[in-house]
Order: C-alpha cells, then sequence, then structure tokens
C-alpha cells in the first residue's frame, strides 16, 4: 500500500470495463484518464496494450495535458481481443532531476543533491538490462565524484539527461488501473460495407417461377456494378407448412402460396438445410464463391425461431413452451397469436444444449464460406446469449460480422452492441428533419455510443416501407439513399423495391408495403435502369474512392441559415480527404442559402482567410469560396444534395 | 444463465463502487438504473439494501419511469455503512396477468390461460411461507375448476387480483447488479455546522500572556452566543525549538518567539501531548466537558508531520527519508525548503507501524472526547492512507467527523472526499463574480460531488487573507460572510481576524495576513461588539431556525436582470421551509433589478397566478410579490442581501 498514484476516469471504457469497445485494425486508440497522486512529486504514467492471446504487455509514455488529465495512444494491428490498462507512479528520479535544476538556478550548492542523484541512477539501473544500463551507471559515478562536481551539474544540466530521464522511468510502487479493459479489433468491412438485400425467389428471368441461387449469380454484375458489397439475402431454409401465411399476411395460405422464409423449418429441415427450391447446399456454396469474385460477401439470415413443423419441435421438445393442453405455445404479443412462428424458450432447463445447438447453426454456415450475418430480431433472444455465442463464433472465425436487426428501444439497442454485435440496424428511417437527424447522429458518434455501436442506415426493409416514401416520388428516394450513404459508413437498402421505387402501402396504417415480398414471389425487370439506379452508382463510386466517408464518426455538422439545408463535414483521420455534404430536405422545392465554413475542421488557423475550392462530385461543378459565409442553392429535381471534395487551396 | 434481465447506469454510485456515497441518518437515498430485458415480457425490479452489519436485506419495488428508467428510494434510520443492490426478473405472473386482460378484452376463449394461471400461483406460492400463501393455492385450485370458468374469470379481472400480484412477486433467473454500493450515513452534524476558528495562545485578558485552555473556557459563552457549534484549535501540540519560525515566517525566532503551531513536537513530546503553556491534557479534556454544555464541539488540529526536534525523529528514524550526508530531509518545494517541517515519509519500509502509530493518534484524542479533526494538507499524505485511517477509526467512533484542508486541484480535493473525508474546504474563498460562484455551486451540488463531497466555505483562514479582503471595508466582511453562510450548510471563520476585520497583507504578493497569528501571540478584546459580530449572530440564528439553510445541495439560482445580483432559492426536502437569498455583489454602491420567482420550485403550478408574502429576517421588512419577477434593492452599507423567508399567499 505504499504506491500513491491514482488512475481515474478511464476513456474509453463501458460500464467499469464490464463490455469491451470495437476498432478495426490501424484505427487508433486514444485513452486518456485522470492520474495524480499525493504531495507534489512528479508523476509518470504508462498505457500498457497486448492482444488478449499474448503474454508481453506494450507500453506508451502517457503525456500530460494539465488539469491531472494524461493521454497515449496505440494503434492496434491484428484482429482479434486486445487488453489495455494504465499504470501511475511517483518517479523519483524525474523528481530529484526537476528539483536539481531549479536548486540549481537559484545558485544553490548542490553537493548532496549529487550523491542523491547518484543512488537514484542506480537504483534505476536496477530495473533496466545490462544492455541498455551501462550509461546510467557510469553517470552515477561521475555524480559521486566530489572532484568531478562541476562536470556533474553541467551533465545533468546539458540536454542529453533531460532525454535520459525520459528513457529511463523509475518505477517505484506501481499503481495499476482498476480493470483490464478489453478491445475487440475487427476489418475494415466491419465499418464501411455496402449493403443490397433482394428475395432469392424473385430473381428468376420467368415472372411466377421461383428464383434460385444460380439466378443470383445472375446478378452478381448488377449488384457489383452499382456498387455493393454485401449481398444479404433473407432466410433460405425450408419454409414451414404448418400455419403458413398467405399474401399480405393473410392466415392461411394458399396451396401454392410460399409463405414467409422467415418461418423456418418444415419436414425437409431446419435451420442447416436449404429451402430447396433454390438449390442445394453447394449451389449455395458455389453462389458465395462467385460474389467473391465480385468482391461481395454473401449474408446469411440468422432467424432463431421455428415454425411449426421444424424438425427440433419433435426433436427437441425441451427446447419449447407447452401449454397445460398440450399445444404448443405460439408467438405471441397478447392479444395477437403469431401461428405461423413458434419461439425457442430460452429458459428452459436444458439451456446449455440449446445455445450449444444455435451456436453450431452459425458455425454451420461459417464453414460453408458465409462472415456475415444478418440476425433478425436479436432483442427477443437473452443479452447473455449473444454475448457467448458471438464471442464463441468469432474465436473460431475472428472475422465474422453479425449485423443486428433491433427495431427497439434505445437501451436494449446498446445492450446488443455492449454484447457484441458488429453493426446495428438504427432509427435513420424514422428521422425526418434536419433536427432529428443532427441530434441522432450525434448522439451515436459523439457520445458513449461510438465505442460499441456501428450503425448500419436503410432507408427502407421489407418489413418498412416509411411513411416518407409512402406515395412519394423520385426525389424522395434519392433524397433517403443518398443522405444514408454520406451520414454512415455503413448502409444499405432492400434493394428491388427502393430502385424501382415501391411506393405503395399496406393501407393499415403501419408502415408495411403492399403485396410485401414476404409473403408472395415478385418478379422483376432486373436490367432497367432509373434515376435511382444512377444516383446509387456514383454515391457507391464516391465512397469507395473517399476514405473520409468510409468513417461514421468523423462526422461534423456546421451551420446553415436555412433549416431545410444540412451541411456536414467529414475528414478521414490523417487529413487527407474532406468531404462537404449540403442536403436540401425540401424534396419538393428548391431552396437556397449560406453555410459556414468549418475552419478549425479544415485546419484553416485563425486570422486565415477561407480560400477553398469545392468540387460537387455528382455534377462536377466546382465553385471558389473566399467567405466564411457561402451560398448554396439545390434543386430536388436534379440532385438534392451537394457532395463537395474539399481542397484548402 | 437464464436470467434475461441486465441492470445497468446504477445512480448513485462513485466509480461502478469503488467508493461508498454519503447521506445522513433519515436522509432518503434515491435509487435509479436502466432495467429493462429480451423481448417483451413484463419484468419486475426491487431495491435491496441493508446495514453493513445486519444479514437480512429489506426490499424495496422499484416503480418503472419509462424509457427502461426504473427508481426506488429507502431511508436509512441508523449511522454506518449501508449496502445496496438491485435486482431485476421477467415476472411471469404478472406477465401472465397482463395478456390475460388483454385476451379477455378482446372476447378470446380463456380456458388454457386459466390452467397457465393456476400453474403460476402454485409457483409463486412455493416462494412464499405457509402464512401468507394459503389466498394464492386456493385462487389456483378455483383457476384449475372447470366448472368454475365464470367466476375464475371475473376473480381474475377484479381488483383485487391486480393488488395480489403486485404484492407477489414471482422470482425467476433473477440478475443483479454487478455491484453491492455501499453508503456511508452520518449525524446531521455532518451537513450543518458552524465553525469558529482562534489560537487559544491569543486568549489571555492580559496581553503578551500566553492564552490557555481555561482562557478559552471564558469565551465559550461569546463563542455560543454569536451561534457557532465547533470551536476549531490549530494544533495544541508541544512547537518544535530546532529551526523555529519567527514573526511574519522569519527563518530564524527570536528567544520568546512561540513558533508556528504546525511545526509540531519538541523535547515534552509529539502528537499525543500538548504544549504546556496552554496547560494540561485533563484542563483540554475539561474545555471539551465545559464545551459540550454550549452544544459546542472542539475540533482538533490533525498535523501530521513533524518538527525536527519531534520525539519520533529519534524513535523512528525509519520514518523520515535521510539524505547521503546524514543530515534529514526537510519538506521542500524546490528550491525553496522548509526548515521547521519534517514530512513523514510514508514509502517507508516500516508503513505498516507508521499507519498504525498514526491511527492511534487518531484514537488517542477520540478517546479524550474529540469527535471533530480538521486535517492539515491531507493531500501530501497518500489517499490509500486516508481511506484506511478515516475508516478504521470511523469503525470505533462512527460519530468520527474529519475536514479535509486540501486548497488543491479538483481531481485530488474529490480524491480525499472518496477515500472519506467527511467535509472539505472548498475554492469559495476564490470565486468573486456571480458567475464564477454560480459555476462553482453548480459543481459540487449538481454533479457527482455531491455524493462524496461535503464543502465547508470559509471566507478567510489564517493562511488566506484573500485579495477581495485586503484593506476591505466592513461592507466586504459582512457580504462574504452572509454569502458563505447561506450557499454552503457547513462554514466557518478564522474568527477574531474576520470579526475584527483585519485587512492587511503581508505586502509580498500572496494571501496571507500581515503579522499573522500563525507565528505570534496577538492580544483581543474579546468585549468587543461591531457590525460583523451582529451580522455573524443575526445570520447563525436564522440558520439554526430555518431547515433549508441547514442543506447544501438544494440550492436553486434564479434569474435576475443585473449581473451584480445573485439570486438563489433553498426549499428544504419537504418543503415546510422556503428561503430566498438575493445578493448585491457591489461592496460600494447600491443595486437594484427584477429577480424572477421560480414558480415550479415553490409550487406554483403553471398557469396560478404569483401570489407571494417575502419577509426579510434581517430587515423584517415584508413585501407582497404578485408578479412573475419583482423589483428590489440593496444598499451594502444597510445590508448587502435579502435573506426572504417566503410564504405562498
Amino acid at each position: 500500500m505504499r504506491n500513491r498514484v491514482l488512475i481515474e476516469h478511464i476513456q474509453p471504457q463501458l460500464d467499469g470495463g464490464r463490455y469491451f469497445i470495437k476498432r478495426t485494425v490501424g484505427e487508433p486508440v486514444n485513452v486518456s484518464a485522470d492520474i495524480f497522486g499525493d504531495g507534489h512529486d512528479h508523476i509518470r504514467a504508462a498505457l500498457l496494450y497486448k492482444p488478449e492471446s499474448k503474454k508481453r504487455w506494450n507500453e506508451v509514455v502517457m503525456e500530460a495535458q494539465g488539469n491531472d488529465r494524461w493521454t497515449a495512444t496505440f494503434v492496434p494491428e491484428e484482429q482479434g481481443f486486445y487488453e489495455y490498462k494504465i499504470e501511475g507512479w511517483v518517479d523519483h528520479l524525474l523528481n530529484w532531476y526537476e528539483g536539481f535544476k531549479k536548486k540549481h538556478d537559484a545558485g544553490q550548492h548542490l553537493g548532496v543533491e549529487l550523491l542523491i542523484g547518484a543512488e537514484l541512477l542506480k537504483k534505476t539501473a536496477a530495473q533496466y538490462p545490462k544492455s541498455r544500463n551501462a550509461q546510467l551507471l557510469k553517470l552515477a559515478k561521475l555524480l559521486e565524484d566530489e572532484k568531478g562536481y562541476q562536470e556533474a551539474v553541467a551533465t545533468i544540466m546539458g540536454s542529453d539527461f533531460a532525454a535520459l530521464v525520459d528513457e529511463f522511468p523509475l518505477k517505484q510502487f506501481i499503481s495499476t488501473s482498476d480493470q483490464v479493459l478489453r478491445l475487440r479489433v475487427g476489418d475494415r468491412k466491419e465499418v464501411f460495407s455496402t449493403w443490397y438485400e433482394l428475395f432469392p425467389r424473385s430473381t428468376s428471368e420467368q415472372p411466377g417461377k421461383h428464383g434460385t441461387f444460380k439466378d443470383v449469380e445472375r446478378l452478381l454484375p448488377r449488384v457489383a456494378e452499382m456498387g455493393f458489397d454485401v449481398l444479404y439475402l433473407p432466410p433460405i431454409h425450408p419454409i414451414g407448412e404448418v400455419n403458413r401465411k398467405g399474401k399480405n399476411n393473410a392466415v392461411t395460405a394458399g396451396a401454392d402460396e410460399p409463405g414467409s422464409p422467415w418461418a423456418i423449418g418444415n419436414k425437409e429441415g431446419g435451420h442447416m438445410a436449404i429451402h430447396s427450391e433454390l438449390g442445394t447446399i453447394d449451389d449455395y456454396v458455389a453462389l458465395i464463391k462467385k460474389a467473391k469474385e465480385f468482391d461481395i460477401d454473401i449474408a446469411l439470415d440468422l432467424a432463431f425461431q421455428c415454425a411449426p413443423d421444424h424438425p427440433y419441435i419433435k426433436e427437441h421438445p425441451e427446447w419449447f413452451a407447452w401449454r397445460p393442453d398440450g399445444t404448443i405455445a405460439y408467438a405471441e404479443n397478447p392479444p395477437k397469436k403469431y401461428q405461423d412462428i413458434v419461439p425457442l424458450n430460452f429458459e428452459t432447463d436444458d439451456w446449455k444444449n440449446l445455445w450449444e445447438e444455435l451456436k453450431n447453426v452459425v458455425l454451420f454456415w461459417v464453414k460453408k464460406g458465409v462472415r456475415i450475418f444478418r440476425v433478425d430480431n436479436p432483442h427477443t433472444k437473452p443479452f447473455a446469449f449473444w454475448e457467448w455465442c458471438i464471442q464463441e463464433v468469432q474465436k473460431e472465425a475472428p472475422q465474422t460480422i453479425f449485423l443486428s436487426e433491433a427495431f427497439t428501444r434505445p437501451h436494449v439497442m446498446a445492450a446488443l452492441g455492449k454484447a457484441g454485435f458488429t453493426q446495428g440496424y438504427t432509427y435513420f428511417v424514422w428521422r425526418n428533419n434536419k433536427q432529428e437527424m443532427e441530434e441522432y447522429l450525434t448522439e451515436l458518434t459523439q457520445t458513449e455510443w461510438r465505442e460499441f455501436f456501428r450503425p448500419n442506415f436503410w432507408p427502407n426493409t421489407p418489413d418498412i416501407l416509411p411513411y416518407e416514401l409512402m406515395g412519394a416520388g423520385a426525389n424522395a428516394f434519392v433524397l433517403r439513399v443518398l443522405m444514408a450513404a454520406t451520414l454512415s459508413s455503413n448502409y444499405g437498402i432492400y434493394g428491388p423495391a427502393f430502385e424501382f421505387m415501391e411506393n405503395q402501402g399496406n393501407n393499415n396504417g403501419k408502415e408495411e408495403y403492399l403485396n410485401s415480398e414476404k409473403y408472395e414471389i415478385r418478379h422483376y425487370n432486373w436490367d432497367h435502369r432509373n434515376r435511382l439506379t444512377d444516383a446509387i452508382t456514383r454515391i457507391n463510386r464516391i465512397r469507395q474512392e473517399h476514405p473520409a466517408l468510409q468513417n461514421t464518426y468523423n462526422i461534423h455538422f456546421t451551420r446553415t441559415d436555412n433549416d431545410q439545408l444540412m451541411s456536414y463535414v467529414k475528414v478521414n483521420p490523417d487529413g487527407s480527404d474532406a468531404i462537404w455534404c449540403i442536403i436540401n430536405w425540401d424534396t419538393m422545392h428548391t431552396q437556397s442559402g449560406f453555410v459556414e465554413v468549418p475552419k478549425e475542421l479544415l485546419g484553416i488557423t485563425s486570422g486565415r482567410r477561407v480560400n477553398l475550392k469545392v468540387e460537387d462530385m455528382l455534377t462536377n461543378e466546382i465553385y471558389h469560396w473566399f467567405n466564411d459565409w457561402n451560398y448554396v442553392e439545390l434543386n430536388p429535381e436534379k440532385w438534392p444534395i451537394h457532395i463537395f471534395r474539399v481542397a484548402l487551396l
């Protein structure tokens, strides 16, 4: 208990180290803490970090930033889990050295000080290997030699000595931060991905015919041409026949209706089987391989729930809840019942085997080549299960990505992020004006959320045709997709419905599609191109070319004098790329106004005049801006957004 | 791992439970947390608390406040340490009941639901003693009886059943908060105390003569009459003779100079001895007893440092730092040396015995009747030592109060509060305008600081004659003491210098008194009364009579239209007392302006008109206010402050 330094309020950390934070390879981890000792002695501190699997800690000297706040940075260089912690101590060599200089400047005799210094140098030398400590011992000798007084004093007052004290911390009575904190390091795709969702059953060239994985292969060039790098297919497993839903969510299905692919399992198999009309497992593996040629990952839908005829129900009745009359408990939200779905009962006595089985489902598909899972309704399964399952999978396959499809309350969405989900769906679809959107992005990127939640912005999904797009024209679709693609580095669209601008709601007061593809096979003219496909193709190319758009947390909103105009600047961490987006929220009218130059962010030091060249990458128009506020005008019939590449002249 | 509820962000707590929070007996502890489960099942939560020494937990049902935030309150009823934690669980009885009601309202047949309910009632009954569960079992029987369908449904839909579900939580798969949190409960004096400091050596009736404890006894009626309940004496131990400081901090003292009482120890003894010119230990004990008759505590100064002739230096040379030339290391702040003071070396190998000895010093005086210690420069001793020492002492004597005399950096002051100091000196003396003062009070009372830091406001100390009071007249003195006494429920003055308005600085650029009493004996005419003693006597009586002023954390600043006017309202927790202070910061001129009525705080519901009677307790003037903003005018020559008692008409 002779340690005298306190280490408090370490950032980043989540709930006192209960959860890990997230970064990608090569992304700096900026660590800070309040570090201080009693009294006036000089202290030092070090940030220690290592991959969890290794024994040796790497050490970075921390720098004092004033008001007892200290900082240091490390850059993780490999995928997987890292650990980090902080050490602090009173450094008596440094303390003596600082005192020595002051006493020297005050003209005091320093004889005893030299002897103290010699002792401290020897103590320091003992902490370092012989290969490094010779210099320290030689200096100690000089300081001890009464005849060398002048030389010793001159040596200490020389600049080499300062470097020496800096290089050789004297660690005694070390305080270590209370927790060893954890960090998960993933690859670029975790923070920069562009998703396209389609129902494979709707990919046949022949109207009315059930599409196959082969048909999907045929569409890969199109998906790649538009710039997507994840192709997400809703569940591909056998679809339950018992209580199957019909068109538009009808309670009973006609004989030839395909049902919802989220009602998984029938006599043909369950979560490890393939719906036979799509093809075979081999066809699926072939699709994955083919997609890789286009740099596209095929994402699998993980929906841990069962149709009433799923094999589990007979094989593992103990995994389900049964009612006193011997019937099975369907999913329900009283008074509603969802009779085509049976939830797994995670409170079962046999929970360990249930967890194992579900993990094995994931690993089964990982072994087939799947690296990305879109997880259906994860918030209806226990947080503890996900925390365990995701870590177990990532131990075997660190590159695996899990996207959480949780459209629910904020704390639950946060908890899933902390439990380990790599990405999460968001409220983007329900943020419909400038103030709402700026507040939401600020919460996601400037608060604790940035440590654990990677947003993935979707302007639509098969479950959500937002009111904003119901009956809307192309302007609104263009606006929403360009906004998603520039606000968030991860974004996606439920493709055909979006690019072909389906805008008919189900007339039930909900944000649902009429004739939803969830319950029927659709037919599309996949050769069709329009204003939407053009906008999507362009924005995805711009995202590829501009690192500033490959990050979500670097967003900086700037002022405008018009509430319909929203302005944000993104600069990539090394400053080599700056993108400035200005959006017109009004899809009906041209809006104009002035936007403020974020001078500090763009490195325009105070006093210097603005001198910018901004080039709109959609229109190739170039403007030169010399003022703090500059005029813009956006016509939604042309482009509802400026995406400027910014150059400082 | 079948538990499905998460409990996060519990408030109050400090550094994830690393430190305890502070309350007083009878003061409510409002606990809140984010609590939520997966899915849509209904959850419940309970706050559990108990005195640390007891085994049985008390339980309070928590209430959902929206957005997954839950709250509950408990009131500690005895001094000492308490523990508290939170439990949460999916309550299947409640969940079934809520579903049942919806299904009933939807007109569904409820036969199977009744059987499920019967099972849940039996499961619930098994969790409660036979003395309580008969009703549950009887109901289960009714629900199981096919013939009783109508009666069973009616019973469940009746209001008694709701109360039953409320009364009998069905706890399964309980989640418990990660930490058991700690709370220290003290008595009223910890948060409401009024301090007077004097040097006992300056209390003789004869000029030049050394005062004694008997002389101090003579002054007790005067101290009590002015309304103080703590009388704090600087160190009363033998004063070092080696390197003794002279008048005005001179490096050498004349033969008859008394030295600084903070240079403790000489051949007569150390920290457990009494400076013989003051009297004996028996005299000191007699003073403590006599003071108790006036409801005054005598506070002892705990200055853990030694004069060069302190007995410890010979008896325990291992507790000090020695230099290579065989001399002892004096206190220093290079290039300055303080040769009358030798610091204890807390890094000594013999630290355990050193800690024990220092604790024994405290307990020695506790046994003599001391319950309040003012601790000198605690920030120059390790935090870990204080954390241990204060808890050890309070285990034996829970009523012991420690005031930290740390005028240092914010993090260090906070760390001492968290380590266990009951009260702390503050930056009050350096907050010299409205904005500074409001910001400071907001930090102390509206942030985490409120959980661990009890401010004690001093307008002066023997070490600090603030620039504001140098050369100042009575107006400034009256202002500063009335501000201290109304802003903070703990406050004190270094008495004679303050009430006799000593305002001469030492002309060294520092905030030091000329002819400081630290280095010489002063003589005062203790019978003298003036504008200051009158103001002090009045304000202390008002503090006694008004619970709203006996709390620091209930302050609420309100708007004025004049930056020289600062306005704050304090309402005591049960709403029975409301005090409104308005201060004129300008000590030279009358200032006037309008102040806003804090309607919500005073319980004036929206829409209702203001109708207040405010009575100034210094002048007995009464005003009736009917508007949201009201006119005030303060002449510093009369009173620089309104202290209104507020009555709602």
